[in-house]
């Protein structure tokens, strides 16, 4: 019987993955709004690593020795477990398996690219790093990582966020960042942002707006993001390499795979080492992208060009979007209220290698609590998402008897998140949508 | 370089090991205070496997299969973390292991007696166990086991712990037990202290009497505690063991070992082993027991016979004591709060086997956000205690310039007690004592 498959730390992968180098068509590049140049302005924002990633068309990328030793101490590789109370408790064929992201001291799989990003920026000679966050995990992993590297970091929290979710302000603080809620009084964006509505509750937009506008500013400072961009996506395929690895030793070929989608960090991370495959014509995986009813930036938004952000900060990218003012209903994964998508992760849907699925937020929740009661772990609002499709798919086996081998990217650990689960309970959960 | 050492699923050892098989001495039994006998009343509230435990002779008791396998399922073996960055921010040539207990899906050891303790029940016919939780962490675990098992679950958190812990509450309905505040209105007990004082804040006194009422007078019903007891101490071994395993594959032999002590469950889990080579003669190991300067009960408190709750309800029990009237402050390290200590753990200590230790709260969480900023993972309060205490002996190697090899044990995280962390950050976290 499989329970879970270690791997030692010397199995830390060397290489990212770069997805940019097997794409079936090119990727469409980022582009100007008429009369504006953002991508002057970006290049102003990222460190030069960050912007050479972005546009990197190698295949394998050497992880650096500090980022790869990082890695390890913050416990990687993740486990991969076999979920099999859950299975006997769907009784199904299927064989479901999934990689715990949640295992991260920041519980999540954004430490992946944050410690790189940190480390990039103290080598270039950053004093400080800024970034915005709205459900919480990125703004963590980076003040976590900018702290083991020895720089700055400041966080500008959603202001709604930040007040419901005082643990994440806590937690931030233990790692030694600042942290404001935006719209604040430290930027200029922020202050007239107050000065029109002091009450105004912040959106993610106004937060990065905040934080790059510190970047521009200054020379010192830089700016980080933890989702969407091509070189977060490159990051993050540490975990879809080691993913290979375990499965070569369970002696599994996975039929489907399934993660959540927010920016597409997690689903890039974990699938992209497996979507090369099946470009080349070696596998015939199904890929599966789970979002929010609420937010469903894959099923049903458009494949075009839209800012990154609300305020038309950043560069014209070509992806799926909802617009860029679209503002998603207040559903518990606050990971996955994007109107966006990664560009690559787009393209990848357009050309049908990833089946986007959405699914309704008290579904999720009730797939998270029969995972929790099965398999222990407590699931992120953003992870219930992929597990909702995963219970799905095992049902799906139970109908029709396939014995599938179904892998799951387990994001992140719902510890900081259980209000969610309690508003489940209480019976005062929407479905938004 | 080492990271972390993992051991493979079929490592779960097969066997508990018995402390009470090698004692220097005898260890007294526990005994009915005039005109009443609690030890009846022992025997109607536990199980009959529990009882045969408690007072069992033979060194190993075979651990049943099917609890091994949920030890697996649960994700044991728990790794074992090399705190290379803690050494080279302290400077220090001592070399630091860690335990990480908190890998467990509820977040610390209590699962280890908890999962045993559900499945003899489920085995006697028991429909439903009883218990009481103060910090959250034991409630937590045994609602999850009994949900594993298959059994109903009710947890009496003291009231106080309650209000200001919702997030505990979230939890365990998510294991789908039920909790009431305590005193509640479920028992007799409950129902006369409301009538004498309706806005009572509960103590753990009460609320073990009111889980202990409802075994007493309801056959299907059994009790279940989740420190103190011998067979308790007896389940958690199965972190000892492992370690043994783990540190001879790090070819180290352990200088210093370190636990926090509450009931003493985490304590002797990971040091009876140990404790054991030492009895014998093959080993010079120091072991330190760490205690809040708030609860002395090791440093502070007499060896003598004293009741287990504050209600006179339990047999007197041997042990260190500051008296079953005793109310310690209201420290943030909820888990370390208890008057006594496990009667085997007091005897080592009598018999200078292990040496107690105390330290005060704010340092203890200054150790812990040194901890989390080098080590990524955020300690539960109680856990802060062993990192206090392992820093100081680290900073001790530094001056002496001894390579001493230092292993603690990581008793759990402390996600759902950041705001603790927030109350030393606003400078309001009193030392208590």
């Amino acid at each position: 019987m499989t329970y879970k498959i270690e791997l030692s730390s010397d199995e830390v992968p060397k290489q990212w993955y770069n997805m940019l180098a097997d794409l079936p068509v090119p990727l469409p590049a980022p582009k100007n709004s008429e009369g504006k140049d953002q991508i002057a302005a970006l290049q102003l924002a990222f460190t030069k690593a960050g912007l050479e990633q972005e546009f990197a068309t190698d295949r394998y990328i050497t992880i650096p020795k500090e980022v790869r030793e990082l890695y390890m101490e913050m416990g990687r590789p993740s486990p991969l477990v076999r979920a099999n109370k859950l299975e006997e408790y769907l009784n199904t064929p299927a064989k479901i398996y999934f990689k715990r992201e949640d295992s991260s001291p920041t519980g999540s799989h954004k430490l992946n690219s944050a410690i790189p990003q940190a480390y990039f920026a103290k080598k270039e000679g950053v004093e400080r790093l800024t970034t915005e966050t709205g459900a919480g995990q990125w703004g963590t992993a980076l003040s976590l990582a900018c702290n083991l590297l020895g720089i700055d970091c400041t966080v500008y929290m959603v202001k709604v966020s930040f007040n419901q979710k005082p643990d994440r302000k806590n937690i931030m603080h233990i790692y030694d960042s600042d942290i404001y809620a935006s719209p604040s009084e430290n930027t200029k964006v922020g202050r007239q942002v107050l000065a029109e509505n002091p009450d105004h509750p912040g959106s993610l937009g106004v937060a990065i707006s905040e934080a790059m506008e510190e970047a521009l500013e200054n020379e010192e400072v830089k700016y980080s993001l933890g989702s969407v961009l091509n070189h977060v996506m490159l990051h993050q395929t540490v975990i879809g390499q080691e993913l290979k690895t375990q499965l070569e030793i369970a002696e599994e070929e996975p039929d489907v795979m399934i993660a959540c989608a927010g920016g597409g960090s997690n689903l890039a991370g974990s699938l992209f080492p497996f979507i090369k495959d099946k470009i080349e014509g070696n596998s015939d995986t199904q890929f599966i992208a789970v979002e929010p009813s609420a937010c469903p930036t894959l099923t049903e938004g458009t494949y075009d060009y839209d800012f990154g952000d609300s305020n038309g900060f950043t560069p014209m990218l070509k992806m799926f979007t909802l617009g860029h003012d679209f503002v998603a209903p207040s559903v518990h994964a606050g990971g996955l209220r994007y109107h966006g998508m990664s560009p690559i992760v787009s393209l990848l849907t357009k050309e049908g290698y990833i089946e986007p699925r959405s699914v309704h937020q008290k579904d999720c929740f009730e797939a998270g609590i029969t995972f929790a009661r099965n398999q222990g772990i407590v699931p992120a609002p953003e992870t219930t998402h992929a597990i909702k499709a995963t219970i799905d798919e095992a049902l799906k086996c139970k109908e029709t008897g396939e014995e599938k081998t179904i892998v799951m990217n387990f994001s992140g650990h719902g510890m900081l998140d259980l209000k969610g689960y309690a508003s489940y309970f209480e019976g005062t959960m929407q479905n938004a949508k």
